[in-house]
């Protein structure tokens, strides 16, 4: 093998210099990315001022991060990279409720609730009651599953967005089943929202003419003792933006009815099963 | 076409929602893009914390940006991406003088100096000849061919990276070439130095067991009216990082002589040639 860097050898001369005593994963990983991103110059023959744009463009997108900005899990959001890495991780039988994207917005230690609260503080938005069962694949009802659960509030915002607005826990809340594995709580009818498009990415979806918003969804995070750990939305059927979600996060398994309680009601009613497996 | 994303169509999926009145070859690198990074993802099955601490390490490069330091070309350098860029751009017939990366040093502007003039205002370091002549591919000179120059001294920093220590303009000059295509000027032989390595990127080859040098060497930009620029540096032979170097900057034909005027004396000379092709 050549001692010198060679447009034909490029990735052997950059995995050759690895060490000895380094992780072997880490090694795999490292390789494998240098690999792929090689063949990504090499079929396109990448300009040097397409460089640039790229070296400009990951600049701007670590400058915009903050505590309350991810410019690059945005970024992976929309390139399709986290729901992959998602479904990679969590391949699942038939019949169990599958993954979408966690998103930015969740934050732990929301408070205990009772089953039947509302958690809905600000009294804005079309109330909504949320019920259904936490189900091993059998059908089995799953007790003490923990259930939390959050969302937008009628103007797109999440309450972290909006601290001097929202109240805090504003549309968030966790629950715990009982022997009959259901959950019931009424928040809101959540609305489809623009993910933030101010920055970097913003751009890049407009130069791809490409729209920023995510179809309306509540997120839930279901978690038993003995079964893996389900992250994932409903999403609000009917919504149109569920087959151009920004961050491709719809799968039809998740698309749940929304519908009037009864006829001349105010409330909504969406009813949703959870199915475990087992870890 | 399925409408929704799955772990089989990804690429599919995030490829087909691209708009119409989009920029052909910007849709065509982006679609690259994806297929490249989503292959990396699956070929290594890339798990939900490798994920996690890929967008942290984006992240801190990001924010280590400044005015005075880019850490993502420092990524591309170290990954091979910028040598490789620049091999897919400076395709060259043999004989010609072949390109190697710019690196984060140069400055436009450096004052024009006449051919003989010694370039090293802090008076430190071991006073080198650079000679040789800008030729053409049939080995004719090339009049008014301008040769941009710049090194580190020798405690192995640029100018810029001390602008309290070192003069500015120190180990740097314009030169332009006569009727017989010559050049000639005082400079020091460089030392090898480490690129900047208190940052992820030097993190990260920490954790790749590879060392952050640079073998010594000078840097030259050579343009001429009706030919193809020449970016790239002679290397000092005998350095030992030729072979290793973090940047993969090296190449067979860039190693230069770097011998003793005369026995006895304390000037280096360096003799090198500059062949240029037509644009």
């Amino acid at each position: 093998m050549a001692v010198y860097f060679s447009e034909e050898a490029s990735v052997e001369a950059v995995t050759a210099r690895v060490g000895t005593n380094v992780d072997p994963r880490l090694a795999q990983v490292m390789a494998c990315l240098v690999k792929h991103l090689h063949a990504f110059a090499k079929e396109c023959q990448l300009s040097q001022a397409e460089w640039e744009t790229g070296i400009a463009f990951l600049t701007r997108a670590g400058q915009m991060c903050s505590e309350e900005r991810q410019e690059f899990i945005l970024l992976s959001d929309t390139l399709g990279f986290s729901m992959l890495v998602d479904a990679i991780n969590n391949r699942r039988p038939a019949g169990a409720t599958e993954n979408t994207v966690l998103g930015p917005f969740h934050v732990s230690g929301a408070p205990i609730r009772q089953m039947g609260d509302n958690i809905t503080l600000d009294g804005k938005g079309e109330s909504c009651l949320y019920e259904g069962r936490v189900l091993d694949l059998d059908g089995n009802p799953i007790e003490a599953a923990r259930i939390d659960v959050w969302s937008d509030n009628p103007d797109g915002f999440y309450d972290v967005q909006q601290p001097d607005v929202q109240p805090k826990w504003n549309n968030r809340g966790i629950f715990s089943t009982g022997p009959d594995g259901a959950y019931r709580f009424i928040g809101i009818k959540p609305v489809s929202y623009p993910i933030p498009n101010d920055g970097p990415v913003g751009q890049m979806l407009g130069h791809l003419g490409r729209h920023p918003y995510r179809p309306a969804h509540m997120h839930f995070i279901v978690t038993a003792a003995g079964y893996q750990k389900v992250m994932t939305h409903t999403f609000v059927g009917g919504d149109p933006y569920l087959d151009s979600d920004a961050v491709f996060g719809v799968k039809e398994t998740l698309i749940a009815p929304f519908e009037r309680v009864s006829n001349g009601s105010t409330l909504w009613r969406s009813p949703f099963d959870f199915v475990l497996t087992r870890s």
